[in-house]
Formats: structure tokens, C-alpha cells, sequence
């Protein structure tokens, strides 16, 4: 890879992304624009921009953006069309945020002229995978850095030094070693690292960050209604609110309530398996509403088929592929199937479980006068089972009469 | 189908099955087998013993057999070592018990001469599909009497006429209609039909009948040890305990905290869709528990095919297809996965919710020295990442190079 | 299922289905309208027209229609697009025929006021099935009458019998019986029954039809070229051709070189395993065609998917399920994926044999410069397949490991 | 990784696995062991012996052995018991070669305590990732040498004077650039690179080696048939013959008639595409007599999972996987399925095409009394299809009814 000349750095306006942006200025002399997303992390951002100017970045090479309406509407909901979990329970929350933020520094990029982008992902996470393979399949001329991967700096000590030498302010309380490493954003809280690396120790309680404790949860439960179009959720109790607006709202309900934590092993792209703790209270409560009001309007044959594309659909956005022929696919497929998903869906909240209780729209395929136990007035008749069952069990007909023939 | 000569009924001893069973000594003029299987439905057999007899039946006729061990050692663990869901959320409770009550009625149809086998499912639902399914399976020539799909008696009135023109003792509570239709066994309860047909309602309290209301529930938590050997549970908090006698007391741990409700709407075999309230507390601890062993026990190879072929898996199961061919490959992969799944769970059970909060084995693949944040002294080269990243990039930039050349 | 009144029945002209014709108009007393459609299947069809007058049915009442173009086009090529073939080696000739006869037969019903449709298919095949699952996917309250599963008719002799009572007239070499039983259109003609009911012996030449027996085709290979845009084909030799017209001319050169012969035993949907000889000149080129295109064009992430998706799309269409949500699903992603499936294919057919030979486009992701094994210039860094490799490696090695440690 | 102190080579005897041997002496200054296998490539093994003294291997040091046995028992024949193609067309025969060598000389390495071994794969292809992984795979602590992606020896001009500098002995014909290159195994003969790189260009006629052209192939037909059990071939003719033998003589059968050419663009594991010419004449012909008789003594239930599990599997062994838990559950998958896959296939080879044309079996499915156009004296009851299709209908008549309600 020729030397950079000009590089656009995911930047969260912390230490280590302070460190890696003036170690690209000493390393690579190159010249450094800052991208900073609110993606619902709940962080300011502004002090990232004082932070990015006084370590010496032009005013036009800050940028500062809020995309929590695109990261809902255009990758978070998309996803939870599919019903898509990881391993059996994890929502996807930090892997669905890397192609937004790669897409971005593509587009700043192109827009600055740069001709490299840089992030802060260490070398043995995914997450340098998934912003490497977004970065190349939107650019494939792009240089990737990774200083984590290149540098010498991986001591806290030595990172230390390095900030210090170079007059980057380190807050009091990032002198110590942080016990666990935190990523989040508007769909999720994800810890790891550190005091959580023995899987077999229960997570301490100062690890959770967005949930209260079941325990401390309200001692009555709550009830709420999210109304769905299309296979979005659009509306909570009948207010409609922008994606965003409802991802957060959904936080507050099911965090209050003790909802969407998660302690998983799982394994890693790169190899290994990692523990993380996650906390994802109103994506939690949304997968429970999108099964609900799917078990009311979508066709058997459709729901079962999206439950086996389904890990392979997590699959690709957990190893790094959102942007990516086969991803596109599935989702030209799963959206198809999404055209009646609409209608509304009650859920009770109490002490970390949500449970839909109820469901209703006016595209509903549930028929009464189908399943009824009472009469049913000739919507079906019985005596079609018996055919039915006759046929489906010609196949393990001759199968039995083979293996009474051959004496097996 | 020429007319049958000798029967042997599924025979549970209630109302229904009694009317069947003195329904085909009229109709058919046959002789009649009862079988009554202690499946963990929690009643009483000896009753049915006597009412057989009173209706008839001759005491060498009458096989009554506690089946539990067997029904999950063969069945219900097997199953769970696919961590089977229907739809996303259903644990298959009545599914899985319909293949070994067809098993036993064909094995006693060979013993006592029997020409055909009856069961009291309806025209309606799934289990007559799974009965008939697995019986012509093991039995090329059975005949099956389905009287719910022959019979003129489907109204509650004729059917209560019918009884008393036979002299069928009927219990006071069953003059009545109930308002809606159970079955239980050791790994569940279900509840449908009546008051729970309409999706949009709640079901009422009254419906659940083997799990207190999380409301209700313990206000402290309860941590319980789950040990697996192979893919099956073992034993509860150190102490060894044979399959059944396992799930027995999970169910009473699990129901005790209020875990494993689930009102469903799903897609029945037959076409329609259906409502149900299941409760499976032990099963739902059960689940938590072995995907919290596989997550360090299981090759990430081996659990994402295991999470593609589940999906597929269920539904056979959900069908009837137990004795086919492809459930038996589906099996032949799982059980092979299961070989290291052997160590120790540790989960919190507190008001509804189950949740793994430690998991640890000597079969672990978990590796601390190669996740770790601090330094791995060599287990791991960080610089590999990025001819990992690389390779994986590769089909994704020629997509990209030739987006940029068609000017798409 | 109450009376019809007004009956559309693909009518072909032939014997069988002037006798269900009349026999519609005797057992039901309800009035006909004849449906004949030319797929392509060699025949006039204005004989259908006099034959339909003789038999009562009023001209208003008699729909003739060319049908081919809508078939190709909307039928046959969206199955190539996923190079479909059922159980290996079936192309689906027959199968992906029947959807269309029943949209026209539904739509000829609400255009003629008729609540019933009539097929002349037997209850022992799959075409049965086709053609109501795609009736009633159309229109839920629509009347199937299926008379080879209701009549008495069923032996030749009563069948005979039966048109001559009624002044049906019959062709003289309709006397006998038909040695096999053939269906046939633009894309294949398929034999089966009859001589050639025992799997173990070869087909008798005088079964081909449509194609040269090897053995006598032309000694000189021929070559042409196949031109695709977005996946379907569009001329041949540099000729634009119309979706029936290319069909056909593929058929015609196919059919001379002996190219798609097939002898295969098959499942039915309805239980049984049944043998037939498909002959498919056109298909059998195109499909090759179509795979060579898609070598240079198509990712090889979606080229797997659509591997992967393939079985399943091809058994959805063998069962009649063109007209379900999962087919139109599966369609989407197909569909998505041939965006630049477009260029060119060089075949060479000789003896029953087509292979590809060459293949380009402007879409061609085939990088000669990544490929070569001359100096490459830098486009593909080799030491990069080591990181690739280490990182694949890690958890088998991990898996090895513990090999090791547990002594297994 | 550390510096190796022996290590086992993969060794050819010919020119460019010579100069690694000699290179691994020079460079790592390390004591070299040689395995050379006799896999059916056709050639002479002992002048390997004889170049490996030259070149100062000690006798001890010198491995020279016959696996094909092994390689057609324990790798081609379990995967032709999957029916795998990869890509719709690649039989895999270099692919499957790789796990065989890569588990000698492991084995190897722990009899004769070295600690790495060493291939002569380059850093573009697939080989080194299949070599690698299954080392990897059976020994975590093994190191790998791959010169290709190490040294400077890339040119042409740079090897022959290294060989020359080392006095390694370089026959005439590798003083020049061969026009392509070639692997061979007892399954296949692969060419690809150089004169073949164009995909547009057909293949010249002198890069086929092991397939007569079929312009040039017998004007008369050859009929054989092939004997099955369990799923493995074991006769040719009614002639038992053991696994390697019957591969040979399929060879030369196949070969004879210009049977299993193949010119093909393949998705390469490490991300480009390239162009193979593949000439597999045993195996195209194993393949159709497989599937030939898996259509009488297989249930169209096993059939269908395993043509929906085949590209998976071969994309395990394509890219490598072979030693990987997820390869051996669908191994364990597959085999399951043919335990009664016995019986006998005829077959016509002629001009570059083979065909089933006829197969029995005791085991055979396939129930004439079921299929048959004649009265089928009661085996079927044409008047079952009717239910089938009505409850298979139900749901695709509850999603039009929607239709219909919504005005979609």
C-alpha cells in the first residue's frame, strides 16, 4: 500500500481515537479529517469537535453528524424484518452500525478528496471487518488504516506516553485501565473485555448501562401497543413517531422494565470466541412485536422460509457482508414478504420479560371460521385430512414395505 | 378400506376417547386395545383402567405404561439437542409426544393381532397428522380409525346423547362445555380453542395451569446448575438425575418462577392458523441451559449449520414427520455435534425469565489467551486480520470496480 | 362442494377431454367454456375450435389463444434465472406449464361469469395439484372439477364407450390404447407410462419425439452463440429474438444435435416414484448457456446462495406452488441478483452433448490481472492468503486442541 | 513463528517442488523429509526417490507410498455420496486430493518429530488454503512453509538460476515456460492458467490429456453397468473391483468415449475468478450412475435435503474444510441417507455424453402398482389427491381471500 495522503478517521473524540488522529499526523505526516456519528451512543459530540480542532484539524475537516434516523430506517429496520439473531439471541447491535458509519466515511472520502479512511477497531474483533469490507465494497481503490494493527502502542502505557508526548488531553478517569470495554449506539449497549472474560463469572452489576436490574424493575407490569406497516414498527399506543423516535422510545419502556439483556459467548469472524454483555431493551421488545404481528399476516410458507434464510441473513451482517450481493438478496427476498406485515401488536413489559399478549390487523390470514372448535359452516371440511394424510404418508409407506421386504 | 377387525385405541379415559372406544364397538363391531400412557400429562391411569373395563374391554386388553423416561430420553432430549423452535418460539411440547404414542399403539397392535389404531384428534388440527404419520411409518398396512373425521357426533349434544344411550358415565364438569381444549405431558401444556380463538384478547388468567403468574412469582431469584453430557442434561445443581425425573423438576423450578408462557399464533400443517397458550417451564430452562453449553462447547462451524438446519428441523417434527428419512439425517448431524457438549450452565430464574449468567467445561473451546485485551503473547497475530479482511475483500471490490465502470 | 353452473375446461380437442367436455355437460348440467392453448406444443388448435362447436359449446364460449410468448417470458425464463432443475436433473417442463393454463382458465372464468374450473389431469399425478393450487392461489371460491378423480370412466373400454353414446367422434388411432402418455410444449415433451413403466429397461427409440437420437445427429459439431441481458436470453448469432421465437430456434438446433434427452425416475408430490423420458433441446442449451454466463458475471457470493436456494425453488415449482409467497420470495432474490448477468456464451453442440466453450461481457468480474500467474503488479498481495489462512485455521486449530487435552 | 528445525515437504520429484526442497535446506537451513504419493496422477515415483538422494535426503527421510486406495475409499467416494458439484459443475478432483496429502504428512511430521511441513501451492489459488487448513486442523501447533508466498523466486528466470546455482537437475522441457498448468489425481486431470486465461477463447485441443475428444470417440455406443451398495460403487459389469481399481477402470471407459470435459470459470476461495479445464471421465460417469440409482432407493424426502445440503458441502470441500465438524455433520447427514442405496445402474457412454438408461434394485422404491395408468387394484385412491391439494390449498385460498378483502 503506497503512503496515504489524506485520511478520514472514524473519530469518537475519545483517547484512543485522539491517539490513533495525530499518530496518522506523526506516522503518515498525512492529513486527517474527522467523522463523528451520533448514533444514538448518548455521548455529546461537540467536544469532539474542540477536541479535533485543538488537536489541529481545519474547521472543514470536522465532521459532526447525526444519522440515528438513517441507522434505524435504513439498516436497523431492514434487519429486524428478517427476525435476524446471531447464534440464537444476539440482536446484531454494534454489527449493524459499522456499515452506516463505513458508508459515511466513504461518502466524506469522495467529498474531501481523501484517498484512505482509518477506525480505531482493534485487530482481533470484528469489527475491523466489518468496517474494512463495507469500506472496500463501497471504494475499492480506498487505503484501509488500522493503527491497532500496525502500531507499537498497545500497552496502556505506551499509549499513554504517546498522548502525553503529543499534548492529547487524557481525562482523570481514563488514567486507569477501564474494567471492560463499552460500545454503543441506539439499538444497543455492548460490554467486553477484562473483568468479563471468564465466562463462567456472572457479569458484576456495574456493567449494565441501560437496563435496571429485574429486580429493581416497577412490581407492575406495563402494557404498550407498537402498530406496524410494511413490517416496520411505526407507532407506539398510537402515536406514529419517526424510526428513531421509536427505537429510543422502546429504550426507555423496555430498559425500565429490566428488558434485553443478553450475557452470550459467541464466536468471533476472525476465529475465536469472545463474551460479551449486551443490552438491548426496545430491540428486544421489537423482535417480540415483529414475530407478533408476522404470526397474524404472514403465510406459513413465507414465515418458514424467512426462519431458515434467517442465520444465514445474521451470518452476513455479523461477519462484516451488509453490502454484499447475497445480503442483498436475502433482503430483496425478506422485504418482499413484508408487503402485508401490518397491524398492531399488545405487549406486556414486566421484570426483564416482554410477551406479546395480543394482536390484530386487517390483513390478518388468522381465520376463525377455519379453526373454530364449534361449527364451522363448511370453510373446511374434515374428511380433506384424510387425503391429505393418506398422501403425505405414501413416501413412508413404501419406505416400511422396503424395510419389512429387505428384513431391516 | 375394508372394515377393521380388532382396534387399539389411544385411549386417555375421559369422555371423548370413552365415547370413541364404545363408538367403534357399534360401528365397526370390533374388538378393542386400549393404551393409556402416563406421559407426564399429570393424572391418574388407574381410572382408565376401570372405565375400560367397565366399557367392555378385556383386562388383557387394557395396557396402561408409564412411558416418561423413554418419552425423553428418545424424544424430547433429542430434540432439544437441535435447539428446535417452530415459528421462532414454539418448543413443539405436543408435537414430540405424538410419534412415541404411535410407536407404542403399533408395536401393541402386533402384539395383540390388531389390524388398525385409532386416535381421538380432531379433523382440524395437526395431530391427527402426526398419529397417522408415524403409524403408517412403522406399519405399512395399519388401518386408521379417525372418528373425529367419520363420526355424525360433533356437536357437544349429540355427543352427550350418545353417551348416555351407551351408559358412558360422564363426569359432572363434562356436561358443561369447557372452555377451551388441553394437553399435557411432561414437557408441556396447551391450551386452545373456545376463549382463546380470538388473538387480539389476552388469554385469561384461569388458562395457565402449570406456571405461576411472574406476578405471583418468588421475589428473589433462584440460580440453578444444569450439568450436560453429550448434548443432554444430567443433572440439577450437582445432583445426577435420569432424564425424566430431570425435566419433572425443572418443570417445578421453571413453573415456581413463572417461566415458559407463550401465546402463540402459528401455521398449522393443515392450512390454517391456529392460537395457543403453551407453558413448558422446564423445557424453556431446558433451551436457555444448552445454548448456554453449545456457546463454548460448539464449534462456530458446526453451531451456524446447526442454526440452519433447526428451522427445517422443527417443522418435520411440527408435521409429524418424526419417523422419515430426513428428520433421521437432520438427527444424524445434530448428534454428531453433540459429542463435546459437555459441562455446566449456570442460569437465574426470576419472574418469568431465564437467563445463562456462567457456562463452563473442560470441553471448552472458549480461549482467554487469544480473546483477551491484554497482551496474548503470541497466541494471535493481529497483523493476520488484515489479509483476512483482505481476501474477504477481494469479490467485493471487483463488484465494485466493475459498479464504477458500468456507470451503476 | 355445491353444483357448478358454468364450467372453463382446458380443452385440448383430443379424445379425453371432448369426453370430460360432454361429460360436464351430462353429469353436472352445466354449460362449458372450452379453454385450448397453443404452448407450443406442436399442435393446430383450430381443430379444437370445430371439435369444442360440434360438442354444443357456443363460440362466444370457445377461447383459442397463442400463448407462447407469456409463457417463455414470464414463465420459463424467471425459472432459468435460477438454473432450476428438480431432483438433479429434471428441467420442469411440465411443471412450469401448468401455472399459466390455470391464470387463463381463472381469468376466462371471471371474464365468463363461471364459478368452476375442469382439468383433464388424473388423481395419481403431480399435474393435478399444479393446476388447483394455482386455481385457488387465483380465486379462493372457485369450484375444481377434476373428472379423471369422480367419474367411473376410468378403463378405455367405458371411456370408449362412454364417446360413443355421446357422439364424440374418435380418431381411429385413439382405437388402441397409446402405448405411453405424452404432454408436450415449447420447452419439452415428457413420455411416461406404459411401455415405460419398468425403470430397469431402456426407452424404445420410437418414444423420442423431438430430438435426433445422437447416433444419427450430424457428425460436425455446430457452434453458436447465446446473447443474455439481466439474466434471460435474447438472441442467437448476433439475433435478437423474441422470448418463443429464441425458444424455439434453440429447440430446433438442440433437437437436430440430440441435445436433452433424459430417462429419470422421479418423486411425485403425491407420494410415488414415477418414470419418465423428458426431452428438452432448448432448455438443455439454454440452461448450460445461462450457467456459463453467470460464471463471469455473478458474484460468487450470490452464486452460491442461488445454489443453495435452487433445490427449493425447483421443488416449490415441481409441487404447483408458482403462484405462493415463498416462489415470489425466492423469485426476488433470484431476480435482484441478475442485474449484470449480461453478455455473451459460445456453446458447441455435437451428439447429444452442449458444453460452453467461451463466454464475455462487459460485466465480467473475471480479472485476469488478480488470475494470472504472470507477475501481477501488485493487484493481489500473496502474503495476504497467509493472514486468510490463519485466521480460517483458528478455530480448527482451537478444535484440535482440545482434541488433544480430552485425549479423543 | 519460529524458525522450523524439519520439516516434511510435499514432494513431486519434479522441478519447482526440487528447488523448494532445496531452498527450505538453504534458507531455514532445516533438515527436509519427502513425502511423494502416488494419487493416480500417472507418474513414475521413483524417480522421486532418486532426485530427493540427489538433493541429499537421507534415505530414512525419504517417504514414497500408494494411497490411491485410501483417496477413492475415504475421500472420493463419501463425496460422491453427496452428488457434489460445486458452482453446478466442478466434480472437485483437485479439491478433494488436498485433506489426503495434508494428513500424511502430518502424520509424517510426528513420526519423524518434525515440526512443520512445506507445499508447493502459490499464494493465489485454493490449494494452499486446503493444504493448510487440514494441517492446521489435525496438528493446531504445526508451522506451514509456503515458499510461493515467501520467497523471491517468483520469475521464471529466478528459479532456474536458483536450480542451477544448486545444481538441481532441470529437464529440457522445463527449461521453457510450460503453456499451462497441470494437476492429477486418480478423480481428475485440472489445466488452467497462461494460454488458458482468456474465458472468451476456447480451450487449444492439446491441453486435454485424459479424454479422447469426442469427434474422436467410438462411433458406436458402449453400454456398462454399475453395481452400488450402500452408496459406493463396487462392480463395473457384474466384475467386484476394488474402490481405486473401479475408478481406473471408469477412467479409462469414460476417457475412451470423451466423457467429463469441462471448461469452467470458478469463484476461487481467496476471492478472484479463474478459468479451469477439468477432464473427470470416471467420475461424470459415477456421478449420473449415482444418481441414477439414488432415484429408485432413495425416499424423495432424504432426496430433496440432500440436493439442498449438497452446495453447501461442496463449498466446505472446495474451499478446504474437509477436517471441520461442519463438513462431518453432513457427512454423518449423507451416509445416514445411503444405507440402501444398492442396486445396479446401465449406462450409455457416447461422443463425450453418458447416460442412465436403466436401474434395479431390491432396495428399489419404486412401486409399479402404485404409478401404473392401469387399474392399480386398490394401492391408490385417486379421490385422497382431492384432500392433498384442498388442505395444501388452504393457505394460498386464506392469502387470496386477503387479497381480494385489501384490494391488492
Amino acid at each position: 500500500m503506497s503512503k496515504p495522503r489524506k485520511v478520514v478517521l472514524a473519530y469518537s473524540g475519545g483517547l484512543d481515537t485522539s491517539i490513533i488522529l495525530k499518530w496518522l499526523q506523526v506516522e503518515y505526516g498525512c492529513e486527517v479529517v474527522t467523522f463523528t456519528a451520533d448514533l444514538g451512543q448518548g455521548e455529546e459530540l461537540e467536544p469532539a469537535r474542540a477536541k479535533a480542532e485543538l488537536l489541529g484539524i481545519a474547521p472543514e475537516n470536522i465532521y459532526i453528524e447525526d444519522v440515528r434516523e438513517e441507522f434505524v430506517r435504513d439498516f436497523v429496520f431492514p434487519m429486524f424484518r428478517a427476525n435476524a439473531v446471531y447464534e440464537g439471541l444476539y440482536l446484531l447491535g454494534t454489527s449493524i452500525a459499522r456499515p452506516l458509519i463505513s458508508k459515511r466515511l466513504i461518502e466524506i472520502a469522495a467529498e474531501t478528496g481523501a484517498d484512505a479512511v482509518a477506525h480505531g477497531a482493534t485487530g482481533k474483533g470484528n469489527d475491523q471487518v466489518r468496517f474494512e469490507l463495507s469500506a472496500y465494497a463501497l471504494n475499492p481503490d480506498i487505503k484501509v488504516i488500522a493503527p491497532w494493527r500496525e502500531w507499537k502502542l498497545s500497552s496502556r502505557t505506551t499509549l499513554l506516553k504517546f498522548a502525553e508526548d503529543h499534548q492529547i488531553p487524557i481525562a482523570k478517569d481514563k488514567r486507569g485501565e477501564a474494567p471492560f470495554s463499552v460500545d454503543a449506539n441506539l439499538l444497543h449497549t455492548s460490554s467486553e473485555g477484562k473483568v468479563l472474560e471468564n465466562p463462567a463469572e456472572d457479569a458484576p452489576d456495574y456493567v449494565y448501562q441501560r437496563t435496571t436490574n429485574p429486580e429493581d424493575a416497577p412490581d407492575t407490569p406495563e402494557f404498550i401497543e407498537i402498530g406496524f406497516e410494511r413490517g416496520d414498527a411505526v407507532s407506539i399506543n398510537g402515536e406514529a413517531l419517526s424510526p428513531a423516535t421509536l427505537l429510543t422510545r422502546l429504550n426507555e419502556i423496555g430498559g425500565r422494565h429490566g428488558v434485553g439483556r443478553l450475557d452470550l459467548v459467541e464466536g468471533r469472524f476472525v476465529g475465536m470466541k469472545s463474551r460479551g454483555i449486551y443490552e438491548t431493551p426496545g430491540g428486544t421488545v421489537l423482535l417480540e412485536a415483529h414475530r407478533g404481528i408476522e404470526q397474524i399476516t404472514l403465510d406459513r410458507g413465507a414465515a418458514h422460509l424467512k426462519d431458515e434464510l434467517m442465520p444465514r441473513y445474521a451470518e452476513l451482517i455479523y461477519n462484516g457482508f451488509w453490502f454484499s450481493p447475497e445480503r442483498e438478496m436475502l433482503q430483496a427476498a425478506i422485504d418482499h414478504s413484508q408487503a402485508h406485515v401490518t397491524g398492531t401488536v399488545r405487549l406486556k413489559l414486566y421484570k426483564g420479560l416482554v410477551r406479546t399478549v395480543g394482536r390484530w390487523s386487517e390483513h390478518s390470514l388468522y381465520s376463525e371460521s377455519h379453526v373454530t372448535f364449534e361449527d364451522d359452516a363448511g370453510a373446511y371440511d374434515q374428511k380433506d385430512a384424510a387425503g391429505f394424510i393418506k398422501l403425505n404418508a405414501l413416501r413412508l409407506r413404501l419406505l416400511a414395505m422396503r424395510r419389512r421386504r429387505m428384513g431391516g
